[in-house]
């Protein structure tokens, strides 16, 4: 297959890489590296990324950000950049790209656990996990052409402990290699609609 | 209670006034009718609501737009609408809200049945529902006060059939006085982080 991973230079993406780069051709996207460039945030940008890429048989989304903080001091504009990024940003990848992908193809895109399994500042987060995740469901019974879709919700990563373990006390990071082969099932199995929990 | 009810003349907000009037003070609010005027995508607009309404006991929001139509169709604009109404302008009413609502309010938001049991052509209004239930579950945990948060998912309508009768074939239409039983428990009850399922 011929696959476009987008956030390819990320913790997730780096390890999504290594999985699928053995049986498939894999073309890397990210903000300021890869193979070409893309920001999510930017419809302009997404159309570029596929007319460049051109077709393939699956998109994955391994990226996406939100603003962790204090719901007391949750503005709109914090509040935003789950919603361009995290939200807006994969959705796009959807719509923009379902006449870049196969008969067959899929996409896989990423949510996260705390959407089911609150954190202290993680309201922002939640919301854009939770609008994915009901996104791919419902989208699942329109995709044309036999396209499929799923999300991947991992827990807090080990490899990720550095950054975001602070906020998830008590929760039992998962290897990114476990989480990687949620991304592999998506893409090379035959299920859509699902959001898989790595937790 | 005193209790401010977004979107007061719909379908919704209606009943939901009819079951509470009798017991508490009721002040309605929508785009072009109540008692106090509100755009929910304005952050202005709503911020001078509250400043107009003070201090409540309540906040419920019956009101939130999204786009109908098919996937195919989608685009980042027509899905914008969903994003701009039903999520931000719901999640803007807490945000802005939070140091209106006294000690063990409540806020009270609405979702609806296709995040969890997609229809053709309402992607785009699960998205929105879906962002609005994971950010209810999340920011439940971490508001003020006891300030408590739900929302009511409510099953396509028996008196909204008319209108949205075409896109549920097969769904069994709940009457709306179900709907609005569903608010009085967020309202009256304890509870908080729930999306009350009214299928
Ligand atoms: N790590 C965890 O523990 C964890 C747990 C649950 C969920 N998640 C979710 O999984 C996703 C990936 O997480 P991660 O930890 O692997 O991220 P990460 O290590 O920070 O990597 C982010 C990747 O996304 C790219 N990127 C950033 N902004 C972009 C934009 N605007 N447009 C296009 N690409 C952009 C980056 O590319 P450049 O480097 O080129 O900018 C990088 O490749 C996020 O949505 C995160 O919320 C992560
Ligand atoms: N009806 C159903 O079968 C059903 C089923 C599931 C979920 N829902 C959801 O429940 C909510 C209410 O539905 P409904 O059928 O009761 O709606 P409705 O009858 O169309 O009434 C909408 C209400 O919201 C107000 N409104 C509209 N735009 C507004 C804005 N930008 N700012 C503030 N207020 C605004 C309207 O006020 P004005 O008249 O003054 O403009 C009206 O009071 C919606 O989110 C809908 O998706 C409905």
């Amino acid at each position: 297959m011929r696959i476009l991973i987008v956030g390819a230079s990320g913790t997730i993406g780096r390890a999504v890489v290594g999985k699928l780069e053995k049986h498939h051709e894999v073309i890397c996207a990210g903000r300021s590296s890869g193979d070409v460039f893309v920001d999510i945030t930017s419809v302009d940008s997404i159309q570029a990324m596929y007319e460049k890429v051109g077709k393939v048989d699956a998109v994955v989304s391994a990226t996406g950000k939100a603003h962790f903080g204090p719901l007391s001091e949750l503005t709109p504009e914090l509040n935003g950049i789950g919603i361009e990024s995290k939200l807006k940003g994969q959705i796009h990848l959807v719509l923009a790209g379902m006449d870049y992908v196969n008969d067959g193809g899929s996409f896989t895109l990423t949510t996260g656990i705390m959407m089911d399994d609150p954190i202290l500042q993680g309201a922002s987060a939640a919301m854009a996990n939770g609008g994915v995740k009901a996104f791919v469901k419902a989208a699942a019974i329109e995709l044309p052409r036999g396209i499929r879709i799923n999300s991947v919700s991992p827990n807090v990563i080990q490899e990720s402990l550095d950054k975001y373990g602070a906020f998830f006390p008590g929760f039992e990071a998962v290897p990114v290699q476990r989480v990687a082969l949620a991304y592999q099932k998506s893409i090379e199995g035959a299920q859509t609609g699902q959001n898989y929990e790595v937790y």
